[in-house]
């Protein structure tokens, strides 16, 4: 199932994709998949960021490969940082890059995203995927001359617009054998991998993350991004696939 | 002016303290100060955390005696992290430690907490002040141990329970000169500086922060502790004054 958050003659509403139709939730998905009775168009819609995260919890230096493209090495522990909230973008909406005083090196990450459901403290990774309501395709967009030069990654990960996030909710993936994850700039592939190339996997990241601090509906969990990350510019177009996910695409542009 | 979050008879509202009563708030303070006509004693109230933020942004490394006693070297830019919004407790709450297979290290910090009004983006210094509704005090609790051996700051400063928060959002704050700040553990005096001390004052703080996030009305910013932190066991009573801002206590309890 495709949970999608949709802007409907300027009304926010959750929904299921049906092929070319969105029939509207009563409830947010998160308190069950409640139908409203009422079914519009997709083409009467605009797709939103489907989730509104109390948090994003992020990861890095979860792929071997761009451990070493960053000069890091491996860690014991996974490498937690946290993006703002309203750093979130939908499909289709712009990355817009910090002026250029600021930064002057952003790169696109390609990511799976873990869209919390029922959520918890303490979860174990048995039950991990039961706290799940599902997966989506991000951007942890980043700019690597500041996460490099600050103390911490939150200033250079943490710009507005920096998480792009979408098309939307899918329920039904199965994480066996790893799921293909791609990067496309302008066409171009630019990252080309595995979730199953994963240091740290889905459900030992829930269950982590759970033992500090109390994950909650709606939640956003990204896990690292593979290698080949690369410089963006004004006017590109970035494509993320991940294979049984979905395609997000967005574009970018100068301040 | 002191604004309140409090709980009457488990309805939650905004209010003014005025001496030994609460007169109620029809809006959000961020919204104005528009009072309901409601007052009701102190005594019939419960303190709650004076701000529910979209985002906790702290900042480490700003006092030098602190800087030092962690073994850093001082930042040349601002030491940037965040804390989850589910980290906040209120007044006279409890910090929960983690289990012990967890963190066994874990210490206080008396920090400066900055509520943001009306907030924006690319906010001048000298308009900084502006964008702030007041001060509060808090408790940047933080387990050490995790802290040390993780890359990143995240999971050490973002358990469950680590932001205590308040006991109210003081408007009328003078910063020049600094402001006294104080921890007491079990009445012993564990912090004694002055907000003067910080490397990196609050309107530079507020402006640079603005930089790459629209800061939003309630978020909340933590200015760094100062020297003295030292590890929190159960049962201690935390106490931290801010001359001008007012006291928060605080328990803390075993898991």
């Amino acid at each position: 199932m495709r949970i999608v958050r949709v802007d409907v003659s300027n009304e926010i509403h959750w929904g299921v994709l049906r092929d070319d139709t969105v029939e509207l939730l009563s409830v947010p998905p998160f308190e069950g998949i409640v139908s409203s009775g009422r079914t519009v168009p997709v083409s009467e819609t605009r797709f939103l960021a489907p989730v509104v995260p109390q948090k994003i919890i992020c990861l890095g230096r979860n792929y071997g490969e761009h451990v070493a493209e960053m000069g890091y090495v491996p860690a014991d522990s996974p490498a937690l940082f946290m993006k703002p909230p309203g750093s979130v973008i939908g499909p289709d909406e712009l990355v817009v890059l910090p002026p250029t005083w600021l930064s002057t090196h952003v790169e696109h990450e390609a990511e799976l995203g873990i869209v919390i459901g029922r959520g918890g403290r303490f979860i174990e990774e048995a039950d991990a995927l039961e706290a799940v309501l599902g997966f989506t395709c991000a951007d942890d967009v980043s700019a690597r001359d500041l996460q490099k030069s600050d103390p911490h990654p939150t200033r250079g990960k943490g710009f507005d617009t920096f998480c792009p996030v979408g098309p939307w909710i899918e329920t039904d993936v199965s994480l066996d054998g790893g799921l293909g994850i791609r990067c496309r700039v302008n066409g171009v592939l630019r990252q080309d991998a595995s979730t199953a190339q994963m240091i740290f996997n889905v459900p030992f990241l829930v269950s982590y993350i759970s033992q500090y601090t109390t994950l909650v509906p709606g939640d956003l969990i990204l896990t690292g991004s593979p290698g080949g990350t690369l410089p963006l510019g004004d006017g590109d177009v970035v494509e993320i696939e991940i294979e049984g996910v979905g395609l997000l695409r967005h574009g970018v542009r100068d301040a």
